[in-house]
């Protein structure tokens, strides 16, 4: 019997003891669950950055993990815990659209309200649902599987859509949707997004201060500091310089434009 | 059989590889452990913070977890290691008041002076206990449960009191014992410190350039940039903004004084 | 029987998804991996920060660790993926070098260029093999401890000699390898390099803005903002401050010279 996996994704970071705390909690209802940190550093309260993160990571788990995601603005307000089914995998979370990537990357969805409050950790804090509610939801998921049981399923749950490309002159504009830790920046557009980039074609791409017009294989076929674009391994088109930062270079931040054209 | 829990919380950060060495000795001598990190990022040296960040996450693990608590300015001095069973907890610490707020909350408490070296990592260094003295110990203690085997019990223990409110004028004063990954300050006050606060007065706050006279039941119910009082999770009044940070907004960090006046 | 361990050591940070992608698929192959985070911090593509990480944590780890390191400037180019074996631990890694002091340090070393397409993640992207390549590697040989399956063994594997102290003057001079969370500086300096140190002699090293004369057993033993000269717990000697930083007090950082004359 495989060890039931449970996934963190937070916006808490690691220098507070709410993550222990909830793992504390997993572990005293569920003693064999390997609990995995996906990260905790989703930007505090946003929606999009976390909806990136579990988004771009959970696929690579095995069927029937446990994902708990919790950035929750609205923590204690009138916004409902949600329990997603998505493919084979299990999702805990505020009704925010944090899942917005999962729920658009998945066909078969099953979006439940969780009202079961006997499997909540009582009292339950205002402040503090990822220990009170998300944690012990997961644990008691993990060891029962049946998702039924936390409540009803809704169809009105919160999603919203990834900022989308335009089409822009003779090309298409976009928008950073991240700098990761490499200064590397993450573009909203996709394969489909630039096939004649992809098929050989001249472009011109602007982001921040710099022009770019090169389509390199990987990091390292990158000059000194010179921006190149690459087909990321999440599947977007990334902003990269070659042993340096890209977010540095250009001077592009998070919802920064990004222009692409075409001769 | 449930796994044998250890939790780790230090000062040690996350960018060395010391938190990796001392997983190494636990898992080198007791295979099965569940090792989970409470925080690395007690802020440096920090006995207070240290206390706080273990007496605010160990009750919610399981009966019987070994909590190891590093933050250790006086390693390799004459300070002594420490086995602690409190309540149905063990912690294994230098004996420096870092686990202060733990014996304060327990009153099930024995303390033991570790002396029994064989436990210990060979050679032990002069500088780095977590490694060769605490993680060994509570790898051991996870494996036998005979927290007498480690040394006899002392009652010389050292421990500090946390900060406690004052009377002022027609309140109370307090001070700010952290900030949190959202910039929300944690107070020194609890329920019994504001009892007028929670039964509807009217009260005047002032913490750094703020003044403060609204308890809000959750973050969300904050304005734009508005300091509101918040009785949190752990169990303290904390000054939060919703969606932004309190921290910024008031100026005010850790060791700041807080005042509340009833009219 | 023991689970199966596995290390991992990067230059992703934490913020990212992607150390959670890599735990995903090696729980998705080897279910009962024990997964330890030597750190995620290393310097973003430096191979001797990342040298430094894993050599002083591998060995406190138990036989069959399986040590995955990824600090990759050159993914997706020519530069071979390895599987070392090294004493009685395996390492995962490019051929570029960050394994040097895992081969400085065990005399029983065998290298092989992984070549086993069949057990990478498929498809193979060009710039994420931590995910694509290093992970399920690691996983696949945790469950078949089979390292002959992966590839040839190679004797051309990529490393490279720490920086060594040179004579100078009357005595050595060395070079600051990094500084920790403490401000702690770790010098190229070790035991042998200063034997009169340790025998007692008069001595005067400069580093930064500092002179020190005065060789301590530990940190504790230091006055205020008085930098001393430590032999460090990974056996190299540390410039400390304490309670204080050495990297604040002496302007010195990673790179920064050291010298030490005797009398």
């Amino acid at each position: 019997m495989a060890r039931p996996i449970i996934t963190l994704t937070t916006d808490f970071g690691s220098a507070d003891s709410l993550v222990g705390s909830m793992k504390g909690v997993i572990l005293s209802i569920q003693p064999d669950a390997e609990i995995v940190d996906i990260t905790h550093k989703v930007m505090p309260y946003d929606l999009l950055d976390g909806a990136l993160a579990i988004g771009t990571a959970y696929k690579f788990f095995p069927p029937r993990t446990v994902h708990v995601v919790v950035v929750d603005p609205g923590v204690g307000t009138e916004r409902r815990p949600v329990l997603a089914t998505a493919g084979q995998h299990y999702f805990v979370a505020p009704d925010n659209g944090v899942l917005s990537m999962v729920y658009q990357s998945e066909e078969s969805l099953t979006v439940r309200h969780i009202t079961s409050e006997h499997y909540f950790l009582q009292p339950v804090s205002n402040t503090f649902h990822g220990r009170d509610i998300f944690s012990p939801v997961a644990a008691w998921l993990s060891k029962n599987g049946q998702s039924s049981a936390f409540g009803e399923e809704i169809t009105d749950f919160v999603r919203f859509a990834l900022p989308k490309p335009k089409p822009a002159g003779n090309g298409v504009k976009g928008v950073i949707l991240r700098a990761d830790n490499f200064g590397n920046l993450l573009t909203n557009l996709r394969e489909e997004d630039l096939p004649q980039v992809l098929a050989g074609s001249n472009f011109k791409m602007r982001v921040g201060t710099a022009e770019i017009s090169r389509l390199a294989q990987t990091f390292g076929n990158g000059g000194p500091n010179e921006p190149i674009l690459i087909l990321g391994s999440s599947g977007f088109f990334e902003v990269a310089v070659n042993r340096g930062s890209a977010a540095k270079t250009t001077g592009a931040a998070r919802g920064a434009e990004v222009t692409v054209e075409f001769a």
